[in-house]
């Protein structure tokens, strides 16, 4: 699985769709959008820090091991850090498949493992002076 | 759930992401694109034709019985007709919902309805001249 990971501390705007072979069937993207409740609590948006290096590490080796068990062709991962105003993507992902079970099986668990096990910290509060 | 469901003879371009509430926290989209195999068979394209109130009936149908059992928010369905060349995406989804469980399990869902009970037909061939 071809993986791209990048980090952006401006809004998120996906690169155009160019997969590298005809053989992808499935296109499927996820933009996680921040809320305006959190917690209960009305924010006006949430900040991201991320440790890169090693989150890099680490979702190359979740891409790997998910590659292994759903055949899928790419992903791309982009995460937005400082502060993300509510109604903005924080987090954009996509993945190219020959079908669409693949991919959404990957989506799926990606997101499970990306909460669960990558150093990527958020917290509430008001946008910067 | 909203739902919205188009038919286009052209290119898909979805609309911009525009919810109608600062609550959800995760848009979901899936882009079905033609391949260059079919059945094995290198092609140029696919043809597709649709009964398109039959389909807009049954889809709203799906739609409300998946918001059932997943809350979502909203759902966009686009679907090209007529003749889509290969690498062009045939079919469009988008679904907006609080939590990114509900959007995947209703993208799966809602898809493998689509292939099995909407009477949407595809065929293989060349460009019209």
């Amino acid at each position: 699985m071809k993986t791209r990971i990048e980090f952006t501390r401006l809004k998120i705007f996906p690169p155009a769709v160019a997969f590298s072979t005809a053989e992808i069937g499935a296109c499927l993207e996820f933009s996680g959008v921040v809320r305006e409740l959190e917690n209960g609590e009305k924010i006006s948006g949430l900040f991201y820090e991320a440790h890169e290096p090693m989150v890099r590490v680490q979702l190359e080796k979740i891409c790997q091991e998910l590659a292994g068990q759903h055949p899928c062709e790419e992903i791309l991962f982009i995460h937005r850090l400082d502060f993300v105003p509510v109604g903005e993507v924080s987090l954009f992902i996509r993945i190219g498949s020959r079908h669409r079970q693949a991919a959404l099986a990957v989506m799926g668990e990606f997101i499970d493992r990306l909460k669960a096990d990558v150093p990527i910290w958020k917290r509430a509060g008001n946008a910067p002076a």
